[in-house]
C-alpha cells in the first residue's frame, strides 16, 4: 500500500507523497524475542554470574538486628499458603536471590507466593511482630539491586497476584492486581481499544505493581506521562499488615492528601503495592517509526525541536543512540542497521487515531529535516514485524554492551542541551581503562542511559565513574536517577539530587509508616552512619 | 476562509467538507470578562454578602488553642517585611477575610504580603515558635472555604511572589513563584510556543501555587493530565520555616519518595508552596469547538464514546451542560444559546498541530454522531473571541444560578454511566423545597458539578443534600470532592470517599509534619471528636 523512502546525505529531496514503507533492509530476521531486558526465564548473564560475589561482601553493608527465619517461622509460613507457596531451597530460589544481570546477589532462604491482598497482610503482619526482614519483589527486572534481597530478608514475590479484576470501558481504566505482567495487561485492554500508557523492554516480564513500585518510565512518557499521572488508584499493605486501600479509579479525587503517591517510586520501603487501577488512553490506530541518522549532536537537538512542534500530539517516543551503541549491537547482537553508519540515531515513533494524518504530519516533518540538512539519512516502518526490528536496535543496546564483560550502568536526567555532552566528558575521563563508553536513551524525557564497559568488574574505574558521574549530574541541575530508582546501588548518592531536608523528611516517613524498618531494607534511603 | 454549518434534528445530513466556522447566531456580545469564578476586583455577590455569618459560627467550629496576634508580634512582622506588607485593618482585610462567593468569613486581623521565600520562612518560623495559625491564601478563588480564615489565622499571601524565573524552551518547562496568576503565566508562557497544561474559569484570578496546593483541575484534565503528572517540582515551607526543596525541573527524577506530591492537593495543610516547576506541552496550532444539543444522558454517553475514539489524541474537552443550567445563563446572564433548546448540551474542543487534520477528524466524528442520531442540532467555532462566547455558556453557569439566591455547591466524581443519574435524583429527591437542582461539568473526566439554588441558605435542605449526595457518591464508588478539595465545607465528609486507614496516615503525615497544627487549620482533615 505503501511507496518506499530513504532520506539521503546529498539530496534531501523531498520523498514522495507516499513514503511510509515497509523496511527492507534488514539483514537477518530478528532473533528470539529478548530486548534489552531480562527474558520470561530468567538466565543469567553467562559472562556477569561467575563473577557475582555476595552483594553484602560486594558492598560491604552491615546486616540488620532482624530475626532469622526459624522453623517455627516456616511453619507459620506453610500453613498460611501451603508448602508449594512458601518455598525453601537454594537452587528454587536461585532466581529470586539475584538481578538479571548477576550483579547483586542475596541469600534469601525464604521465598511466598500469595496470591491475594489478605494474604500479604497476613505475611506483613507476622513477619513485623517477629521482626523478619522482607523484600518485595515483581518481576525481578530491576537494574539498582531492588527488588533482591541483601542478606536473608524473606521473599514475598507478587507473581500468583496476577488476576486483572476490571476494566471500565466508559473512562478507560483497569483495575488490577500487582503480578499482573506489564506486556499480558496491555494485550488484555487492547481488547477493548485501549492501551496501557508504560512500555519498557522489559514488558514480557516486569509486573505492573513493580512498574508503580519503581515508578518504572520507559519509552512513551514523552506521550502519556509518567506513572504519578497515570496511576488513579492503588492498594498496598503497609509493614505492619495493615491495608492501605487508595484503589480510586475515578480520574479526579481531591479528598485529603493523596497518598498513593507514597507508595509510586518508593521501591517497596513503604509498602507492598498489591493493586493498581490505571487510567489508559485510547489505543492508537496508528503508529509510524522513523529511524534517522545524523552527524553531530546539535543536530540531534534540532530534529527534537522539529519533532516536538511538527508531530505535535502524535509524537510518542524520540530516542537516541550512538554510534557506539549500534556499532555494539551489530557486533555482538549481529543485528544490521537499516541506514548507513553515522554518529547518532534517533527514533522517531508516532501514535495517532489517524493513519493518513500521521502519515502527513511525519512527511512534513521528515521533509523540513532533511532539506535543512540536519538529519543525513533515514527509513520509516509501518508494519508491526518491522518497527519491532527497528525497536531492538534500541532495546537491545544494553544486552549488546553486557557482552563486553562488566557493564558500569547509569540512568540519569540532564537538561537537553548538555544532555550528551555527559557522554563526551565521561570517556575522555576514563580514557583507555575501559571497553566503550556509549550513550542513549529516551532524549525526548532528557533520560540518558550512560553505560561503561570494561572486561571485568574494577572496583577502581567504579570509583572514577561514581561520583564524578553524579556531580556532573548535579551541577546540571539533572537527577542522579531519571526512572531505574536508587534500590541498593544508588541510595548513599540520593544527596546529589535531594536536599538534606527532603532527605530527612522522607526518614521520618519512613520511620513513620515502617517503623522497625522490615521493609526492603538497605534500599532507597542511605545507609545510616555508624555511631 | 471556512464556510458555515448548523446541524438539524430532523435532517442529519452530513455537513459539507468546509464546515467550520466562527459562530454567526450570538445575540449580543459577550458581557465583560467575568466567568463562572472570581473577577481580578473582588465584589462578593450582593445576594450572598449580606447573609454571610462567621464561619465559626456557621460551621459551629471551636477554635483552636493558638496565640492571639499581640503588638509585639505584629512588630516583628513590620520589622520583617515593612509596614505596606503587613497589614492590619477591618476595611483592609475584607476581601482575604472572606471568599468570593461569600460563603465563609473568618476575622483574621493581619495580612502578610511576603516577596520571598526566606520571608515565608521567616514569617512560618516565627509563627511556629509563638503558636500563631495561619492561612495560607493565593487567589482566594476556592469554592470549598480552604483559603480563608476561620477565626483570627494570620493569612500569608503569595500575591507579589508572582516571578517567572525561567523558562526551558527545549524541553518545555517554566519555573515561577506561587504568586502568578494562571493567565498571566499562560501568556508568559505562549511566547515560546507552550501552554499551561491547566486551564479553569478563574484563571484570571487564581495563582498557580494555590492550583498546586489544590490540585485544581479545571477544563483540559481530559488532554493534559492533572498536576501530579505536570508539576516536575516545587518548593515548599514547611511550618517550622524550613524550606523544603522540591524543585526539580527535569521530566524523570527517581531519586528517593517523591515528597513533591504532598504538598500538591494538600491544600496549605503541610506547607506553603513558594515555586512550582511545570511540564508545559507545545501550544496548540489549531482549536475547534462544537456546541451539540442532545435529547437524553445516554445520547451524551454515545457521543463521548465516539469523540474518544475519533477525535483521539486532538479531543481537549469534553463538557456537559444540562438544560438547567443553560436557561440559567439564558435568563440572568442574558447569553443566547447558539442552538435551539435541548435536554442536554456538550462542548467538544479539539487542539491539535495542524488546522487541516483537526477539521477533518471533527468533521468526521459529527458526521457520524448526526447519521447515527445521537445529536441533534450543532454549531462549531474557531474564531477566538466566538469561541470565547460559547465557552462563556459553560464557564458562566455557576455565576448565573447563584443570582438564584444561594446555592448549595458539590464537585464530585462519578462514573460515566451514573454520571447524571444523581441529578435526577437529587431533583426528585429535594421536590419543591428548592429553585433549581442543575447538573454540568467535566463529563470527560468523570467530574460533574452539581448545584442546588434556594432563595436563601436553609440548614434543612443543606442537610436533605448532605450527606444524602455523599452516601450516593460512594456507593457508586465516587470522590465527594472532584477537584475543589475538602477545605473547610467537606472535611468532615472525608470517610466517604477515604478509608479509616488512609484518614490515620493522613492525620499523623499532618502531625509528623505540622506537630502545631499551626497551617491551615480547620480544613481538610475531618474535626476531632471532643474526648
Amino acid at each position: 500500500m505503501l511507496g518506499g523512502w530513504q532520506g539521503r546525505v546529498a539530496r534531501p529531496s523531498p520523498p514522495p507523497p507516499h513514503f511510509l514503507t515497509s523496511l527492507l533492509h534488514f539483514a537477518s530476521p530478528p532473533p528470539h524475542h529478548f530486548a534489552s531486558s531480562p527474558p520470561r526465564h530468567f538466565h543469567t548473564s553467562p559472562l556477569q554470574s561467575d563473577r557475582c560475589e555476595l552483594t553484602s561482601k560486594r558492598y560491604r553493608i552491615e546486616r540488620g538486628k532482624y530475626s532469622q527465619v526459624s522453623e517455627a517461622h516456616l511453619q507459620f509460613f506453610r500453613d498460611l499458603l501451603g508448602p508449594h507457596r512458601a518455598i525453601v531451597g537454594e537452587d528454587e530460589l536461585e532466581r529470586h536471590n539475584m538481578d538479571w544481570m548477576g550483579s547483586v546477589r542475596g541469600a534469601s532462604p525464604l521465598l511466598l507466593r500469595p496470591t491475594t491482598t489478605r494474604e500479604v497482610s497476613s505475611i506483613l503482619t507476622y513477619c513485623n511482630q517477629h521482626n523478619l526482614a522482607v523484600c518485595p519483589q515483581g518481576g525481578n527486572t530491576g537494574i539498582v539491586g531492588g527488588s533482591v534481597p541483601v542478606f536473608d530478608e524473606v521473599i514475598v514475590s507478587t507473581s500468583l497476584m496476577n488476576q486483572v479484576e476490571s476494566v471500565d470501558t466508559w473512562s478507560g481504566v483497569v483495575t488490577c492486581q500487582a503480578g499482573c505482567v506489564l506486556e499480558a495487561l496491555d494485550q488484555h485492554v487492547a481488547q477493548f481499544g485501549l492501551i496501557i500508557p508504560l512500555d519498557l523492554g522489559a514488558k514480557g516480564s516486569c509486573q505492573i505493581g513493580g512498574n508503580v513500585s519503581t515508578n518504572a518510565g520507559g519509552l512513551r512518557v514523552l506521550r502519556y506521562g509518567g506513572l504519578h499521572g497515570s496511576v488513579l488508584g492503588l492498594e498496598a499493605v503497609l509493614a505492619s499488615g495493615e491495608v492501605m486501600d487508595c484503589l480510586s479509579t475515578v480520574k479526579k479525587d481531591n479528598t485529603g492528601y493523596d497518598l498513593k503517591h507514597l507508595f509510586i517510586g518508593s521501591e517497596g520501603t513503604l509498602g507492598i503495592v498489591t493493586k493498581v487501577a490505571i487510567s489508559c488512553p485510547p489505543r492508537p490506530a496508528a503508529v509510524n517509526l522513523a529511524f534517522l541518522g545524523l552527524s553531530s549532536f546539535e543536530d540531534t537537538l534540532s530534529t527534537y525541536k522539529s519533532a516536538r512542534s511538527q508531530l505535535g500530539e502524535i509524537l510518542s517516543s524520540f530516542e537516541l543512540i550512538d554510534c557506539v551503541g549500534l556499532d555494539s549491537v551489530e557486533e555482538k547482537l549481529k543485528l544490521k542497521s537499516p541506514i548507513a553508519k553515522h554518529p547518532f540515531y534517533v527514533l522517531v515513533e508516532t501514535s495517532g487515531s489517524n493513519a493518513d494524518h500521521d502519515e502527513e504530519k511525519l512527511h512534513n516533518f521528515l521533509n523540513g529535516v532533511l532539506k535543512t540538512g540536519v538529519v543525513k539519512d533515514g527509513t520509516v516502518v509501518t508494519e508491526p514485524s518491522r518497527m519491532a526490528e527497528v525497536w531492538s536496535l534500541r532495546e537491545r543496546v544494553y544486552e549488546a554492551l553486557m557482552m563486553d564483560g562488566y557493564t558500569y550502568e547509569h540512568d540519569i536526567s540532564l537538561p537537553l542541551p548538555v544532555f550528551y555532552k555527559m557522554v563526551e566528558d565521561m570517556r575522555r575521563h576514563l580514557g583507555s581503562d575501559i571497553v566503550r563508553c556509549c550513550g542513549f536513551g529516551h532524549m525526548g524525557d532528557g533520560n540518558l542511559h550512560l553505560i561503561v564497559t570494561a572486561r571485568q568488574f574494577d572496583e577502581d574505574v567504579l570509583n572514577r565513574i561514581v561520583p564524578t558521574l553524579f556531580e556532573w549530574t548535579a551541577q546540571h541541575k539533572g537527577s542522579i536517577s531519571a526512572e531505574h530508582g536508587l534500590g541498593l546501588k544508588k541510595r548513599n548518592y540520593i544527596h546529589y539530587s535531594k536536599s538534606e531536608a527532603s532527605i530527612r523528611l522522607m526518614k521520618q516517613v519512613k520511620q513513620l509508616m515502617d517503623p522497625k524498618g522490615i521493609l526492603n531494607p538497605y534500599k532507597v534511603l542511605p545507609e545510616e552512619k555508624m555511631k
